[in-house]
């Protein structure tokens, strides 16, 4: 056996420990008993010692090289890039770095639950300082090893090849728009008027909709589930995706358009490419391209007025109910109405970048070191009376605290969402040259869209650059455009 | 860290990859999409490869050596001879044979499924001739290693301390009574009347009333789960015990009475002591002992007339019936009616010893090497009109093909079941002598029950020999005349 396939081999055996991790870290957060928590956090954290023993072995590095003197496909060729990288993500670090960022991140995240609640800012930025000290850290040894600056050494793990000098391009001329854009279209909808929903939704009754949804958006039900847990998420592994949801009485949307939205983080991983399976080369592309899918079922397709218009009679049928809050017409408004909100995760399509870009220039400074801990709040209030026109002065439970994505140390994740809601626009401008995708879904025929996506995004998998990828499928690389000509035609011009 | 210590940690390293084994088994048998299958198969084998190198790793007979050396509390004495034991038991067999075996199972229990159908033996025996010979192999490697006889040596996986010169004396003594008996019980169960059920019985309101049952026998929630599979079972990790069950819309009783066996087995799980936990000396005792506890809930409290009458209004309400069949009266009929068949699993409490006196004279001669697999039929048919007055000549799809028990070569199990029913009766008379079981089954009251069970037996793992654990909790050893005693009480007297 070659050096290559030995690597092959190698990788397999830790794609396969992983995905016994995803199944029980599925299991943990969707069915698991309470009192099995402590044995299986045991359990689990016996694996990962197991998986990075296996993953930094020293025979690897001697491997790698004699792998690269070999003959090899250019697929193999390509294969080894992306196992080596793989290595070097998990060899880049110290252990104790990796340690003390679990015990902090774990400290500040706990903490939070109850800070949040209180307001309790003095009392979080003391457990968020150890956090960024140890990014900055981290990003300093990535930075080093790679040549990127320190922020986009941390951006590099999700989006590989994007940098912030792009993004602040990008971001830049969002914002010469985007203020304006919330105010034209805040002013337009002030005129419509929404039925409200007439609530309770039977849990069972919204369950029922949304495996109908599923099947919809062509979900495999023979390699994957839906289940219930509190943070809806995709998990389980490509043969096997889990997806899940919960259930709110008082408002069936959450529930359904969340699970469109997974369903797309869903269809990408059965649609990955069955040649490179448990192999680096045959993951999914970027969390900015997983992320373009679950957005491409939730906002291009989903919110849409033709699919409106396909949904309402599943609606109707699933709460066995004809009124006039769950016509077509009502629902569209609904699933398009437009709010500038304090929380992100409640943001609707158009001011959601808003927050994404607030979030990303206050960690991109964070981790240079162009900022502290301390200067959060401000710049906090200060961004969102610029972009949303909300103040979040002395209000740091609906601020800088509102969330636990920075509790662990996460940076560089933030600019995936916005960066995955422009490709999805970018695909759909694509697909809708080459079909009606509009009359294609009247007619609640999504195959020839999906198919679009399988050849051009699933198939691909990591076997080209994020750029490469965007440019064999639309003939350009990410071009901002699309986004905002998306909005503005459903938007304004509908 | 002395070498004892060592040892400890090794072996909660191999218990916490048992459990993510034990959770991923779960997860394929009851709730696994059909096409996860292959990568989910090709994950737990390389779990399995990684346990089977930690627990085979060539620097443990040094370890021991030491640890044997060192001083130890008397606790620590007895861990370590687990622990030794457990060493050796995985350590014997080469690994060729251990994956010959695993072949050969496959290639045998595979076949069987479609053989079973058409009553095809000539087909069957062919692969069950290499199973034979390879279960002869490791009989005759572990006989070597134990000083066993080799029937005794596979034997002694199961029940450790048992031999099949006890078993003989116990079986001998069962044989010369039991069919007497057998036939008295169905001249007087000839003259009773039983109402048969009227199904359908919802899938829902049994899986209700069983969750009802689990609770009333004292299943502990926040330590496990009820579920569904094809062939239930009782897995999981005793901080989180997956039990499963299946429901037939015809007939009530076989889910529920089902979901009562494995309650008891998931008690025994969940009662095993904090203080040895992940170590082989908090395990359950053995498969004997583990099926007297399920035995004890099924057949000693469940069945009992108290009971009945207990269970009665639970029934009827999640049906929401007040049928004459579902009185008290005629569940206790149905629940104690005896009548000799071809199919062990679906046996009465009378008539069950008598397959499994079949089974063990059978495979003790096969492993012994007295008989050869041809020899099966005719033996069973002998057997079988001997003990149940039933002919199996050329029936061997309700004769020795009825189930895969063998055809993974698993020798030395079958007498773990009667042997289980014996050590029921046992525990169940001598509570019978410290409390009034009838009267607080009556009261609703299993508490003290339970708490015996959890004191004398569930809280001593395997921290005593079965000799000894069954002596301390009774006064005697093994004395299957409490058995004999308990199928004279219930079956004619009553």
């Amino acid at each position: 056996m070659n050096y290559y396939n030995k690597l092959e081999r190698h990788a397999k055996k830790l794609s396969r420990l992983g995905h016994l991790n995803a199944i029980c870290g599925w299991d943990q957060a969707a069915i698991m008993p309470n009192g099995g928590a402590q044995a299986r956090s045991e359990a689990m954290a016996e694996l990962a010692v197991i998986s990075h023993e296996l993953a930094t072995a020293s025979y690897l590095e001697n491997w790698f090289t004699e792998a690269e003197t070999e003959e090899l496909t250019p697929e193999q060729r390509v294969s080894l890039v992306a196992l080596k990288r793989q290595w070097m993500m998990q060899n880049i670090l110290p252990a104790e770095l990796v340690e003390q960022q679990s015990l902090t991140g774990s400290q500040c995240e706990h903490a939070w639950r109850s800070q949040r609640k209180t307001n309790d800012w003095e009392g979080f930025k003391t457990n968020l300082k150890p956090v960024v000290e140890l990014a900055r850290q981290e990003a300093a040894i990535r930075a080093q090893a790679t040549g990127l600056s320190r922020y986009d050494a941390l951006l590099d793990i999700y989006e590989p090849g994007m940098t912030s000098a792009v993004l602040d391009g990008i971001f830049t001329e969002v914002k010469s728009w985007l203020p304006q854009l919330i105010q034209q279209v805040e002013a337009k909808q002030a005129t419509e008027v929404t039925i409200p929903l007439s609530a309770p939704f039977a849990i069972e009754q919204q369950q029922a909709l949304s495996l109908d949804a599923m099947k919809l958006l062509g979900f495999d039900f023979e390699h994957g589930r839906l289940d219930i847990s509190t943070h809806p998420f995709c998990g389980g592994v490509p043969t096997d995706v889990r997806i899940t949801t919960r259930y709110d009485e008082n408002d069936y949307t959450s529930a359904l358009m969340g699970v469109i939205h997974e369903t797309g983080h869903a269809r990408y991983e059965q649609g990955l490419p069955q040649q490179w399976r448990d192999l680096p080369v045959g993951e999914a592309r970027s969390m900015g391209i997983h992320e373009s899918q679950s957005l491409f079922c939730e906002m291009q397709l989903s919110r849409s007025e033709s699919f409106s218009r396909l949904l309402a009679p599943m609606i109707q049928q699933a709460f066995d109910s004809k009124e006039d809050s769950l016509s077509a017409e009502n629902l569209c408004l609904i699933n398009t109405r437009v709010k500038p909100g304090f929380i992100r995760v409640d943001a609707d399509e158009v001011t959601y970048p808003a927050h994404v870009i607030l979030r990303y220039e206050i960690e991109r400074d964070l981790i240079e070191g162009n900022i502290e801990v301390d200067d959060i709040p401000a710049i906090w209030d200060q961004k969102m009376s610029q972009y949303l026109g909300l103040s979040t002065l002395g209000n740091f439970t609906d601020g800088c605290m509102q969330d636990i994505h920075w509790t662990d140390g996460s940076f560089g994740y933030f600019p995936s969402y916005t960066l995955g809601a422009m490709y999805a626009a970018q695909f759909m401008a694509t697909i809708n040259k080459e079909m009606n995708v509009e009359q294609l879904v009247s007619q609640g025929n999504l195959t020839p869209v999906f198919e679009w996506l399988h050849n051009n995004i699933w198939d691909k998998a990591s076997t080209l650059s994020t750029d490469k990828l965007v440019e064999q499928a639309t003939g350009e690389t990410l071009n901002p455009e699309h986004f905002k000509k998306h909005l503005i035609e459903r938007y304004l011009n509908n």
